[in-house]
């Protein structure tokens, strides 16, 4: 399995905040960076995830064998802790597949899409 | 750069289709098979994207070194033609970047979300 990368999105904001303000997107990406992902996961900003409804949003990919999700509405200010959590979560399994019950409510309630791993066979 | 995939969810509706017929992501599936993918691209079905409100939905991806597209709200009946297009032009490029003018209006308007290959660097 490969390593695990978190992708935030530094432009997009939520729509209740100042525009003016620093991007929350650029928050979060400092706040994860700053409490410490677990080894083996590296942590990028990007300018645009197209999912600027949404924002901030990110995504959590990991190689060529785990499924990749999207998550929207995040909050530099509430979700850290339950983002790492999650990261971790994920980190620790070989396809990206956290039991359900495992998952942080926000990784539950607040997925954008998900995207299965390049190797895995039609399903129709 | 690596072979390009489209990936279709076979389990998602619009909501305004009979809940009983076959789901318009099975439908388009096969209406993409038929009508035949440039050479190179692979089509498979996948049983969830997680992208259910905005069904019919699908995946554009291609490798380590090109950007990978989501797409939602398309339709078996009316999308088929700019959904080849596309698939088209996206295989055409190496990092999967095809010009905006050049994007069918679909995949301009459709567009749920994109993520940067994995090498890319951060951008903060």
């Amino acid at each position: 399995m490969g390593d695990v990368t978190v992708t935030v999105c530094t432009t997009c904001r939520r729509a209740d905040v100042d525009p003016e303000a620093p991007r929350p997107g650029s928050v979060l990406l400092a706040a994860l960076t700053e409490a410490g992902l677990p080894e083996g996961v590296r942590i990028r900003g990007t300018e645009c995830l197209s999912a600027c409804t949404r924002g901030c949003s990110m995504v959590l990919s990991g190689g060529d064998t785990r499924w990749t999700y999207i998550y929207g509405d995040l909050s530099p200010d509430d979700h850290v802790d339950d983002i790492l959590a999650g990261v971790a979560a994920y980190a620790a399994t070989d396809d990206g597949l956290v039991p359900w019950r495992q998952r942080p409510v926000i990784f539950r309630k607040q997925s954008i899409a998900r995207i299965p791993p390049a190797d895995t066979p039609s399903q129709e």
